[in-house]
């Protein structure tokens, strides 16, 4: 069975390193969010990207899920005796992507390209696309401070201004990343992984063509909230922010007509009839390697059976 | 007594150091060779000014006498990785010197301003300046492979290539950084460092307006070849090649009507009465902080007699 999954960062990586256990590596394609991507200290960061191919690699720092396993920070230590900020912590081994991945750019490689040639060096064997080699700019327009950029909301702000909506900057002219669309048309089932809708999924959604690509698939969402909170980040914040109450229903009725099938906690399995496709009542908490595995497999019977 | 020095990379590094620890800090200024600056994994990198500015800061690397105490190669390992060649060894501590000036120089900041930014991070109050903030590239011309860029031959080639001749790449379009000229004409002597004088001071030398403003002041050159053999680097190599034999005199003759006075280490005595100026005849070694001083001090007083 052939699958595309579109995800964001941490929660994203971890169901597609569940799938990458049992699929083979041919079988699965990964989209995933460049809309949090930004320039800092000089550098072209691409956090959802790197999460996801340092989780494949199994070169992911365990305790975050972002970042590098056994990283030190001797070069943000000395930014900062140059006054640089250090609000977004950048460790020694991540840099080493982000200078590559800057000069590569610059001398004017495709962000698809670097990704792909770095996943050779990892020995990620999947396909991973970054949604688009065009730059999506997420914006989150706040109470306090207007519109932010995603990084700046995210991390430096720490999610703490109310949101009032989202804007992707540039999504009109970008176009999905070669490859992409060609992907999703020999995929069997398209897995929108349990990443945040409004600023993870949202945005590859979005990009022109993909609706349409996806529209004839089996189309399967992953719940990323769980009795009402969400499993990491700000998603259950920005419904209630947005005047929904956050629940697994609530991201069922975010993809609302795009969905075949919808992955839920057995936590929430009340709200199960509530949505109007079909549903799987499963553990969706991903604890550990087993637990990714699990879910996936879960998944990829649910999806035979649709 | 107000001196400027002019300097290249380790040898410079150790005389200036010598000079700080007795001239107040407002009496010393150094201008530095970037001759050999280049770009490198997209970063730039300007090997002489940080070698004379992390010694003045206490925080070079004592066993090379370039690069950070204490540093560490995490990201060059996964640069490595990435297969990023790592034929020029930076250090972590060190990258974050040359990614803020990479930022600082893309978005329109000038050299010397970044280097004053620096040294007031690094808590170094002599002033020191590039000796230009518009690029002059040093070429080394070689019987094997042409023209090389400084480092490629340096580095990269271990300085193997056989030496035919310099050329000094954008030397007629550069400038003197601002303030160059004005602290020499407040000088009351020129120390021409024990650097290379093919590529670390003939550069600056080379810069219009130099040789004209330093004409009128007392110039003072200190070898860099002790017996025959360079302290350190492939200067004597480069004499030979270029059919010079390599001794004290020749670098006194390199400089001859510039120079007031010369110093040169007591085991070249012999060759102290064919220097047609002063000499000073001393431990030129400088093998410890004090070894510094002491030379420094011998110098002053030296210049102060001529």
């Amino acid at each position: 069975m052939k699958i595309v999954a579109l995800a964001g960062g941490v929660g994203g990586a971890k169901l597609v390193d569940g799938l990458a256990q049992i699929l083979p590596f041919e079988d699965l394609t990964v989209i995933v969010n460049t809309g949090d991507d930004f320039e800092h200290i000089g550098l072209y960061i691409s956090p959802d990207l790197d999460t996801v191919c340092y989780t494949l690699a199994g070169i992911v720092n365990p305790e975050t899920g972002w970042g590098r396993l056994d990283d030190t920070f001797h070069v943000l230590e000395n930014l900062k005796q140059l006054n640089v900020s250090d609000w977004f912590r950048l460790g020694d081994r991540d840099l080493a992507t982000h200078i590559e991945r800057t000069r590569r750019l610059r001398e004017g490689q495709h962000l698809s390209q670097v990704t792909r040639d770095f996943c050779v060096a990892w020995g990620v064997r999947q396909r991973i696309f970054p949604m688009s080699d065009q730059p999506v700019g997420t914006l989150v327009n706040t109470s306090e401070f207007g519109e932010l950029t995603f990084q700046e909301y995210f991390v430096h702000l720490k999610c703490a201004p109310k949101v009032k909506g989202f804007r992707f900057n540039g999504i009109t002219e970008a176009l999905p990343a070669p490859g992409v669309i060609e992907a999703i048309s020999h995929a069997d089932a398209i897995i929108i992984c349990p990443s945040n809708p409004w600023v993870s999924i949202d945005p590859i959604l979005a990009l022109t063509g993909i609706r349409s690509a996806i529209s004839a698939k089996k189309i399967i969402a992953v719940s990323p909230i769980l009795a009402g909170r969400a499993v990491k980040g700000p998603a259950a914040k920005m419904y209630t922010e947005l005047g929904i109450i956050p629940s697994a229903l609530a991201i069922a009725q975010h993809y609302d007509n795009l969905l075949s099938g919808f992955v839920l906690d057995n936590m929430d399995i009340s709200q199960s009839n509530e949505i109007r496709v079909e549903t799987l009542v499963t553990d969706i908490l991903m604890i550990n390697k087993e637990g990714r595995r699990r879910l996936a497999q879960d998944m990829l019977n649910f999806i035979h059976k649709l």
